[in-house]
């Protein structure tokens, strides 16, 4: 009998070059792990079932390489792409290692420096172009601040909006089939990040130049940190259309950002996202922006990426099940879970619908049988 | 010399009966205050200098009041603040202490508790309005769920849009000058609420069928909670001009809704907000939504309110000397804090400017002088 | 086939009258469920399978009451007991909810208002004794502070300790059979709380008059709530041969205190602490301090009791296939953990020890592979 | 007229070399400053009015130094210390930055990874047994864990005494004066570590072979990091008697580890703090374990350390006044903050003492008036 849990292309699961080939440093520790070629990183995705990967520029070019070096290391990551049928859906840019960006990057009190990250933002939106990518993502990890003082959250928001609207312009110009997501993060590296929840950023959206073109990111593990619900941020992404791209991982609440593997904290979290991008039959990539314990060897680099996709799978199934349980099916009715598309309006009708207070407050909605029924779902003895 | 702390109504402070009010009921212990008449809450606070009082329907005509007693009620009530010449500038509805709202009121599944919820909604929307309120807060504190299964957060969003453009419907089928203005909360008393940050909401008016009536009433620890800044907060809704209102108290991050009085937690945030708020010359009123604490006796109550109006005016006072603070500038320069205003394109200049990154990477901003100046200006030895 | 979930007698869960008992009111809503008399819920508890019932003083024999209602308010339940077979295994005081305590209780700066609590206390262990209560938790509800400057932390600790003593000493004139179990919890309804975590509540037994006499009742919730890992917890206070009581219930990081049913919240938690109890043959109580959703009707509590039975008998079992499991017991060996058990020592072996760092450096441990074999056990598909 | 601020050797501050030295990398960047020579930042130190440095072992003598690479460098070293008159009270072991610490140091499953680190430690004592300190720390940054099956937390307790009884009893074979301080810290970089606060390092302590040769070194951000009252903590270390070293720096709850200047975040916690190690007469160093934003260039480092030393001898004023402060005085025997020391029993007392319930709940404490006098004495207004 196969694995029903073997991960194959059309789930769409795509790893970042940086998530499996983190070496494992951290605030307190130096790398574990030597560096990963970007091509083998590739084969053992593909060996995997992963559908693609995804980069910051930095991650595949080595700051500081010449042209002609770029264009090698395109040329064979491409030959790799290419041999393995892996494809790239998603590129982004590091704006956040280089010293220069570390007091911003569009968001920067220097103009010079604001240029140097929007040019910088236009290079990688042409290599991700060049390699296919149709997503590009924005995290703005320097757009913040420790000294409240030295910066004017409204002027950053103006310029923040410039910078996206620039890298907007370019795509255009350019005609790429691009789309830009931008990724919410509450705090670090920075004391407070701008634009810290999707609530945030999809506000900010609605400013810009070119809206269209603009969507959400989420990460589990940003969203969680600030103790939010995630599959209820993810919900509100897709009810305004703008669910572009999205980040799995693991993270525990109130936390430094842990990008564990899939599933390896808050699987109920876990649960309900997945069963929302199913049952919303959302069609973009399943990206996993997380990174192997510092206690692994090499080999468990592959055992995190395994993980991550296994989870996923093991999910949807439980996802699938929910659909199907009968008595599941019946605790959502008697919590008139169905209901809630029956219109309250229109205002003639509320102003004189009879309504019995009594009547109502005294209705039980059995949640805590509902709750349960889903808690052994997901332990499986159901 | 008179008392350079002393608030007036023109400096637009504002309470709820429900703040002065509160007996000290909490989750684990029953009330230690005996109930004050709305018309005391009153005389106090104008001889204290508020400008105003707010309240939730239930706040001033207990329900189950019958029309007579509403307007005698309510008559009294109008000449108390016509004897002390406070004002009603806000007024909010109800819709969480009662047993029919225990699943949700505008989100209710069932669409009959929905209505009820509107209906007493357009009530209270009347009541505010017969008072001379020009903002109608709305904080869902119902609109949430702990069983995850429950609910499904896009229908829940639908229902929310609706129950809001009822209202404003409403509003403008009966001609009041009044704006609506939305409170977020992460969670308490439900598990997760929907709206959970100032951006989740303000995202969600975009798509309302009467955007411009509505806005936002940040709160400071509904945003502390969840350990976001809530000045950040606060400057991004002036930004997207949706300040309509704000609740200002004293919150510990990651704890239980204190409401404790504004200063009593969180004091350089306080600061931030209040320099905010002065700088941007926002004309709204300053609102305390907090209560004072447990071991109060009724006087207690009375040293609480005056605390959070001379805490306000302690740290506009500062805000005021910060721009007159020679040192302070000077390191607000050196952190190139007036740059940020400079735009960073147009696109040709990102393209062709000469940027040096080594010359800008070394770059010091000096944010720890900074950052130390304005924390002497706060412990006043500067 | 019986069900394997099944609860029974000899599995000890224990319920207090508080939580099956519970209303349903909240800080911002009304009660909404009737009161529930206490011999109802022994039955109830009874027939779900439950092993006992615990109490506060004030549960089960109203305040005011005389001392005639008293007697014949025991012999009442006693014969509930008797015909349940039903045990009290715990009792405890409510030191909480008077508005008395407002200002602490042990703590409190008025020595008549530490007095009466503690005489409370005496009442309340000797109605504890006479109904058979072998453990006696003190939760110290009030025993903080918001406004800090009120209280000398180290004078309180020094009254906190008298009232532990003086108990100590009552329990001793009388000769009961009853040790005491203390209770932290880290804030809510103060402020902060004393004695915030299990560690500060095991360091200050070590200063009693008779610390033999006095141990710990964690609270998964109250761990929960500042992010400790409520296990590792469980597993000092088992390491201090302390742990004499456990309250089981389930809670979100960086919330409200929630008292969810067990498992509702932080599933894998639940687990390890299942197991840690399971493993270690700790032999007390199963108690859950929990209460069902507000949304419940009546009949929803005893889903919510059965639910709460049901999951950890769910996790016992699964902690079991875990020692039976191949794959796992062979990622432990990878992981080294059996090796954890060898000392490090003799000084002599420290100081002459042949140790190649690289060598060790090099190593892996697996950790990616195991706690995916376990996430996968706790999801039921291995 | 001399700055009354101005930090001298009295005032016994120290500094970690690792702080003025951090060169501002960060999980998501790279350095931001050059490599600091200890010389040098002794030098500075000293000109700033500083008392001492500390350090890890590795901070002043690189690994894989030569036995004469290592006697000149500290040969040089303690010249500086005497052309400057500073000290070196304490000395602790880096046991997390390099992979051999992965799993673990004291607590690592693997028997040699503990003798390795056990060893290191070893000779880091004495190092700073040669170089004066009197105060040894220990902080286990790697102990803990992330994936939970992996370790036994019993068995690493009882590796985790075995190996500080293992120093005790080094420190005792070569005669030392010298104790030994444990930090305690909830997280990061491990996912949960061991021994996460002040209590449950207290409590530890009472298990070691030679209890009286550990005590505590508190952490301002490690305790603030879980939302716990730091002042709490360290008052509770006072308690015990168990306050050997001080860690002061700045963070904001449920974040990261900041380790920002001193008073840079929770500037009223900071206060109550060193309020209470004033009022105490501790006589410990005022040591900070905290580095500059990353935002700054060298010179900005030593306006980090400046910063920090200021705003202690600020906040030290601050409580002096607050005790000659009569309206402040008046205040605190309103909330009968002085009869917390009258003892509550014997318990005949307690048993037959006349209580008038319904007087004692009906006094108020006047907590906000009391709380706005010390907010009023922060912000420097009276």
């Amino acid at each position: 009998m196969p694995d029903p849990y073997q991960p194959r292309p059309e789930h769409r699961f795509t790893f970042g070059l940086w998530t499996v080939g983190n070496p494992g440093r951290d605030p307190f520790g130096h790398e574990v792990r030597p560096p990963l070629d970007p091509v083998e990183s590739v084969r053992r995705l593909a060996e995997l079932g992963a559908y693609g990967v995804n980069f910051h520029d930095d991650d595949l070019v080595p700051p500081g390489s010449s042209a002609g070096e770029r264009d090698g290391i395109v040329k064979r990551f491409r030959r790799a792409l290419d041999d393995t049928g892996m494809k790239v859906p998603m590129a982004t840019t590091n704006l956040f290692s280089r010293p220069v960006f570390k007091e911003g990057a569009f968001t920067a009190n220097d103009p010079d420096v604001r240029r140097f990250a929007v040019r910088k933002t236009l290079d990688a939106i042409d290599l991700g172009a060049e390699l296919g990518a149709s997503v590009y993502v924005m995290w703005g990890g320097r757009e913040g601040v420790e000294a409240d003082a030295a910066k004017d959250v409204r002027l950053a928001l103006d310029r923040y909006k410039e910078a996206v609207d620039l890298c907007c312009e370019h795509i255009r110009d350019r005609g790429y089939d691009l789309r830009i997501a931008l990724e919410p993060k509450p705090n670090e590296p920075r004391g407070d990040l701008f634009l810290p929840t999707v609530g945030h950023a999809l506000a900010f959206i609605s400013e810009l130049e070119w809206p269209d073109m603009v969507g959400l990111n989420p990460e589990f593990a940003h969203e969680t940190m600030s103790g939010l619900n995630v599959a209820h941020a993810v919900a509100q992404a897709l009810w305004h259309d703008k669910l572009f791209h999205i980040d799995l991982n693991g993270q525990r609440i109130a936390k430094f950002d842990q990008d564990f593997r899939f599933g390896a904290e808050g699987i109920r979290d876990a649960f309900y996202l997945v069963r929302l991008l199913e049952d919303a039959g959302w069609d973009g990539m399943r990206h996993f922006d997380a990174h192997a314990y510092r206690t692994e060897d090499p080999e468990g680099v592959w055992d995190f990426a395994r993980g991550c996709m296994r989870t996923y799978l093991i999910l949807a199934e439980k996802a699938r099940r929910m659909r199907d349980d009968t008595e599941i099916q019946e605790a959502l009715v008697a919590a008139q879970a169905d209901r809630l598309a029956e219109p309250t309006g229109p205002l003639a009708v509320v102003r004189s619908a009879e309504l019995d207070e009594a009547a109502l407050a005294a209705q039980g909605y059995g949640h805590e049988r509902l709750d349960q029924l889903v808690t052994e779902l997901l332990l499986g003895v159901r």
